[in-house]
């Protein structure tokens, strides 16, 4: 199978929505690692072990829990939270080696972040930043939908947004998105990639006519700032065509929406894609976070259907096939790039390179 | 997986009804070539063109038209019919290599033929003529079926018409099929298969009782001819039992009617089979229309059951298991015989044998 | 895939219960080998065959009966209950080497066995018996489900019963199963293994306390007895609480009640689940027959789901894997041990072990 992105293992990956890790087991599988997730009694805080039993090899996600315990349901060896088998049945002695083991995890932003490669490296202090998705004076509607594609197809997905002329015509694309050429900025040491498209005079979208009340053309800016490899930060604003912010930076008649996507490879093949947008305006209508939320879901699972068509796509595809690159994928290509580095270094944990 | 029919690339195949090449876009494999059909405003003729995008592979099928050119669904890529890439997203300079194969097309006695292999080669007068499927006179009922199968079970299938007995009992098959001998002819060097099976004295299957209205015993001739590896016709004569063609060839008391089969090989284990019954007698009667297609659609579809099956079956067999054949196959293996010869000059398309 | 057990060649196997095999044909595949049963109308013997045709390799098990002879659904070749092949289309001479093979049955306690490898081993007088099946003063409910899982998954399963009490709770496991050490015996030479466990003083589960009638505290024994690889009996004792069997060994005060399974690996990764539940008391009594038969499909049904997934987990895991095992395991481990020794056996059947 041709166009299988590497897995960076040193780094912290969007794992699930705050919300999701609670009293149910969760499970979910990042990075080829099965993980069972809930949220501790005890001090509320979010736990990640590994999601097999040390017996017979049974999923503990199928399992439950006693307190902040979890029972396997096959045959009840039973962890506590740091993996440590603390039973077993019919008999008193827990095998000495009896443990699963633990992942670090860090709460930010309303995320679930988990770290798989060398825990030593683990540092909460690196977790890349989405203020906006936990703060006073914003509003969030979200979701999550598995694709069955290699995460750098999504990857090129988010950092060519020419592709919203055509895929998603009707809702967030308009002809200008395809037509305005880019410019890229790599921060190569930051793994940052930044891509911006400035459209001066454009139509407005109807995902944004109808939720603002813009009527007419309008100025729209697109901010892309993907921390890799896992956090896609779309820094979007609408204003009626011409309006600019104020020399003091103040900009009180534009609308600024925060469109974040969180990609978790999970499996060879298969990747999380975590959705997000977030607003500073008309925060308290529900009909709005209603119209964003059914519309934004609608426009990923354009994406869904594409990347999988496209996947089955590849796969059928004979190696060493050909891919052409132009102008606006001067993104896409820096992330790969980036991703390659990251990949390579977290193959080699002896050195502890990050 | 054993039973592999080797594929025979420098010929003509099948790649869909006339009807079927519009102004929608049609995917369709051929011999694992993923190609795109679609008719040109500009002149009404059938285009094919590699069914993938330059850029990031992506299927141009699940694409639109703009004109006569394809503009693809992810991103905008735009070729025209020759296949050459005019127009990309974000820059008006578009690559010299922005290309995607053509191929040779020709359309005859309503069907849509395509080449795969050399098209140096492809001469449109050496497609194999079926004139009934779109001559005066006659009327054609047809349909197609993918099948999860090699094409040579297909080719073997259609080769030895005592399967009907067995597998099409009701509807076309009676035990005097089974039963009656056949005569087999072979032109190697053409690549044509004559296999003639004639009753003098048979049931009258319930396929032509209904649709003929004869009463009794029939004289029923089965002469088919093989054009490999595409074209099969079979030339079908009932009459009552006993009458026959006069001296001069007239033969008024006669019911003609010729079932021709379209096989062209999609993938490996996967052939499309195109089915049509044409007819000289009852050509307006809208009911022995209806009644032919349900039926041979019936016979049909038994026959996919079966392939699907047999197939299904052959892939969990141990290399190296044993066939037996009989008088029956002669005609099978004669084709296979000439498919193995067609699909090796197919390999060499340097000597440019045909 | 790791965790493949090999089968044994040199054994008995219940391909089916007696009214399964009929008029109708019906298809089984033990260990690997497609097989076609049925009932001859002559002497009412069971019959197996190899399920392939010798002339295409379509399965006979899709066709159908004449008289005693099967005639291949597809061309019709015909033959009689030997294999050896009577009658084939458009010829009268039937090839010498025309027939398929025939294995070795023999109808025992209600259930039809199958003998796969060297037919000149099969002992009719070495099939293992369970004769409540078959007996008066017996009553028994049955069914079968093939699981997706290697067959050492369900004889793992079968011999540590300690899982009842968290995959069947609610059913038939309460905390004591888990919680009782158990007694393991092994005769490696027979093949057998014996796993007790003996409850003086139990919660009395659903399953019995509903169909029994008794109320309060039970005695509860479980008394395995497996004989490798194919039937597994399981003597199951119930009485309140402190009633045991008299000195002189009669019981009049307890429920008996025995278990019984038949393990037949199907192909690699797939594996027939015969259960059957007999009792002797209450045997006249349909309610108690249905709520037994609901309960006890339940039960093999949640076994099902637990080692579907199991099998699918263990398909993602990396070679070399870990296990670890405990006391409960004793009976488990035994079993594996002796059906790798038999399927080695098996495996050079010029040494004639048996």
């Amino acid at each position: 199978m041709p166009h299988i992105t590497a897995f960076a293992r040193n780094q912290w990956y969007v794992a699930a929505y705050r919300h999701e890790v609670g009293r149910e087991l969760l499970g979910r599988t990042v990075l080829g690692e099965p993980l069972v997730f809930y949220r501790a009694e005890e001090d509320g805080a979010a736990v990640a072990l590994a999601d097999r039993c040390v017996h017979r090899r049974y999923p503990l996600s199928a399992s439950g829990l006693d307190g902040d315990r979890i029972v396997c349901g096959y045959h009840g060896f039973t962890y506590d939270r740091t993996g440590t088998c603390v039973s077993v049945p019919g008999q008193r002695r827990v095998p000495r080696t009896a443990r699963v083991a633990s992942y670090p995890v860090t709460e930010r932003d309303s995320l679930v972040w988990v770290w798989i490669g060398d825990p030593g490296l683990a540092d909460p202090d690196t977790v890349p930043r989405a203020p906006h998705l936990d703060a006073a004076g914003w509003t969030t509607v979200r979701g999550m939908e598995p694709v069955d594609a290699d995460y750098g197809l999504l990857v090129d997905n988010l950092l060519d947004l020419s592709h919203e002329t055509y895929l998603h015509g009707g809702s967030i694309g308009t002809p200008e998105v395809a037509e305005t050429p880019i410019t890229t900025e790599v921060d190569e040491g930051a793994g940052i990639v930044r891509v911006s498209r400035r459209m001066d005079d454009a139509e407005c979208p109807p995902f944004y006519a109808r939720s603002t009340g813009i009527e007419g053309r309008i100025t729209r800016w697109q901010d892309i700032e993907y921390h890799a490899p896992c956090l896609y930060l779309l820094h979007s604003r609408i204003a009626p065509a011409g309006v600019l912010p104020g020399p003091d930076g103040s900009d009180p008649d534009g609308f600024h929406t925060e469109i974040t996507y969180a990609v978790t490879p999970s499996a060879e093949g298969r990747v999380y894609d975590f959705w997000m947008v977030s607003r500073d305006w008309a925060t308290g209508a529900t009909e709005v976070s209603d119209y964003l939320r059914d519309n934004n879901h609608a426009v990923v699972m354009q994406d869904v259907d594409a990347l999988d068509l496209l996947q089955r796509t590849l796969r059928s595809e004979r190696d060493g096939y050909q891919e052409l690159s132009i102008n606006i994928d001067t993104g896409g290509l820096a992330a790969r790039r980036i991703l390659a580095r990251l990949a390579e270094e977290g193959a080699k944990p002896e050195e502890g390179v990050r």
